[in-house]
């Protein structure tokens, strides 16, 4: 077998066989294909595409590169989410304790943020006392003890996806659909969970522009994860705007503290309960508005509240910082943003808002760059909102005081305010479950 | 200005600045450019195709990477010609004679062979005494004072096409016509000459197969090659079946020497009556049909086996193995191959024919193999000839015995003889000559 053949094979629009693509894939992570055939390859998939077989076999082929997590003793109730990166997206701190009350197995990895959008790793060190490392088997038999566990993503999960990945990255060929989903997809197949729901983004603030791009990708990857023997869900959500209000770390954790112990009913609230009563639908084979109830029910029993407390603890965190969060603390310096005339807040470009955060220090430009877990953003007001002169639109939070003019200058920039208020628009665009008509089985040997 | 987006936008199927495409080659000469990047590019620019704009801009770009051969001091006339290949194609030793009998200037560098197609290098070579490394002073003096010279082409010709060439040749991008283009045509400019006419080779020993592929390149030349400044044309012609009767190289020389005297009038005269012809129209500002009488004259009247030899001599090599060409020799063994059967000749597979010459010694499998001059083939029937069983078809020349029955077994496979003749088929299919409306001038500064 060659890899110049299978270029060509692909170049010409047609299906590859398992066995090129393991060929591919096993050459690419051992060196005997260099990175220019492999780029070329992707280019040629960009334009011509994968079939679901291919797109399959490639993520189970690049899930395998690497370590499998075996979550087998955990039974057939182990859950996974995964959301497609935005701006104040902190919903893993609340549906993992909302879902875990509800009596599933959550052992989630999870990454840390890069650009505009954060991750949930560095959420988590903002607490004192959270261990984000932890062995395989103490992660997974803390799971077992507390329903949930989250710690940041090992270096061996999915390594040929990694490589790949940087790849793709410098050669324009990020944005193909099968691409994207054997990326997603070979690293939740890796984690082991056997039902697994997606958080789609679509907006200003996401990688996916539109709703029609969002919904092809969430699709794809139900239809691609069900090939792969998983119970498979996706929400398509809104990023138009940040989810919630918080952005930045230890600002965050506090949001999600007020809406996991229910004192916040918002967008926020909705998605997370939207993301957890499908996560129970699905792995429960219960109805969609079923599985919400139940979540509902979670956090207004207290149990949610419970089960953070306890999961918290078990990772080696201080509780007392949960229990009352002003113990975070505030960094030394902050700036009210006001608003400079009378009007709606028409739009936000959220992903100029997450770059804002930055700036605060809340996140890295590049992937060595430190976090100030203190710094961020606070959102008084949001799309659709009525403003007058004056009013503070949000609240900026930095540990360096010349940081604040730059970033309330780029968070500005990002903010639309005129007459007429916007059309309303829709925080989650649908629900893609079950209702795909597929072929479960890929041809080899897939676990 | 990025590399990145450069792919980026020809993947969107936009037109590349001059600034970019000189971006894009000076970089990948030096190095800041890698490998894996320059190969996405390649596989857009496969899909995406190039304008005649851009693909003039990467001709001259690629021409200018390296040492531009100056040919001002020789006038207007000079010429040069370019074959895309075949089996038996020695049309440069007859073409040039000819043309610079009629006055012209022809300083020619070519290449040597690989593969089933020769190269005009190896055949000079043949020669005892021919030089085909020259001081570029001396080739030029050469070309002024005997009105033609070829030499081996020189490393600093066209460093970025040999470098893209070889990227292209491991990652299936090849065979896209902008790059064929820029590839020989950046050679072809870099080599000076004023005048240029291209033979375009279409069938089973060619690298086009099909005479719409081929006329797409020959178009594609021809206006690219007018945007440069220069005055051109393209033959298409058949490569359905070797050129000539002889395959190897001092067979081959032994044939030229036969046509160049006038004493051999057959599809190979044809064809390089057509070349000069056309070489002569191109430059003269005559007629194709006045500049073919022209060629015919001057091998009729003697004066083109008259400059064979001057040039011949000027470059070192013992006229008298050309004046008695049986002084050249044979190799020890040789092998008639016979006909099975009575019938026609209804098919030849060129390109195994040409890989029969390989083993026989008269080629190269790769760039590193040694050549035997002596060795080759002589073809007593080609296409559409009748034959009778034992009817001696053709006769291998090697220097080692154990060779004969292999190259005969390939050569034999490579035959079809059927009951019925073959359709007849055309030997040139089209001259493409100055009907081509071309805005001439390409942005930037071309010389």
């Amino acid at each position: 077998m060659r890899i110049y053949d299978i270029i060509l094979k692909k170049r010409s629009g047609l299906e590859l066989t398992r066995e090129e693509i393991q060929f591919f894939i096993d050459g690419y992570v051992n060196g005997t294909v260099p990175d220019y055939q492999a780029s070329a390859l992707m280019m040629a998939v960009f334009f011509k595409g994968m079939t679901d077989e291919e797109t399959a076999v490639l993520t189970d082929v690049m899930a395998h590169s690497g370590d499998m997590v075996d979550l087998s003793e955990l039974g057939d109730n182990t859950v996974d989410k995964h959301s497609t990166g935005g701006v104040g997206d902190k919903t893993s701190l609340i549906v993992g304790p909302i879902v875990a009350a509800a009596g599933l197995k959550m052992a989630k990895m999870s990454g840390r943020g890069l650009g505009h959008t954060g991750g949930t790793v560095d959420k988590l060190e903002a607490i004192p006392g959270y261990k984000t490392s932890l062995a395989m088997e103490e992660f997974i038999s803390l799971t077992q003890e507390t329903g949930l566990s989250i710690i940041g993503q090992t270096g061996s999960l999915a390594p040929a996806d990694k490589k790949l990945y940087a790849l793709r990255d410098v050669t324009a060929t990020v944005d193909s659909i099968p691409l994207i989903t054997s990326s997603i997809m070979s690293k939740k197949l890796a984690s082991g969970a056997k039902n697994i729901v997606l958080d789609v983004k679509c907006g200003s603030g996401a990688f996916m522009k539109t709703y029609e791009d969002a919904r092809a990708l969430g699709e794809n990857m139900v239809r691609i994860g069900q090939k792969c023997n998983r119970n498979m869900a996706a929400l398509i959500t809104d990023m138009d705007r940040p989810l919630g209000n918080n952005i930045g770390n230890a600002l965050e954790v506090i949001e999600a503290v007020e809406v996991v112990r229910g004192r916040k009913k918002d967008d926020l609230y909705e998605i997370c309960i939207a993301l957890a009563g499908t996560i129970i639908a699905v792995s429960n084979k219960v109805t969609v508005e079923e599985g919400k109830r139940i979540a509902c029910d979670m956090v207004a029993s207290g149990k949610a509240f419970e089960q953070m407390k306890k999961w918290i603890a078990a990772q080696g965190g201080d509780v007392r910082y949960i229990e009352d969060t002003s113990l975070l603390g505030e960094p030394e310096y902050k700036k009210q943003v006001l608003a400079d005339r009378d009007g709606y807040i028409y739009s936000m470009n959220t992903e100029e808002i997450g770059n804002s955060a930055v700036i605060l220090g809340a996140g890295r430009a590049s992937k060595t760059d430190e976090i100030d877990h203190l710094a961020g953003i606070v959102l008084n007001l949001k799309t659709g909102d009525r403003v007058k002169k004056g009013d503070v639109l949000a609240t900026l939070y930095a540990s360096k005081e010349n940081m604040l003019e730059l970033a309330e200058k780029r968070f500005l920039s990002a903010l639309e305010i005129a007459e007429n208020a916007p059309e309303e628009s829709k925080l989650i665009y649908e629900t893609i479950i079950d209702k795909l008509d597929i072929d479960k089985s890929i041809s080899g040997d897939v676990k």
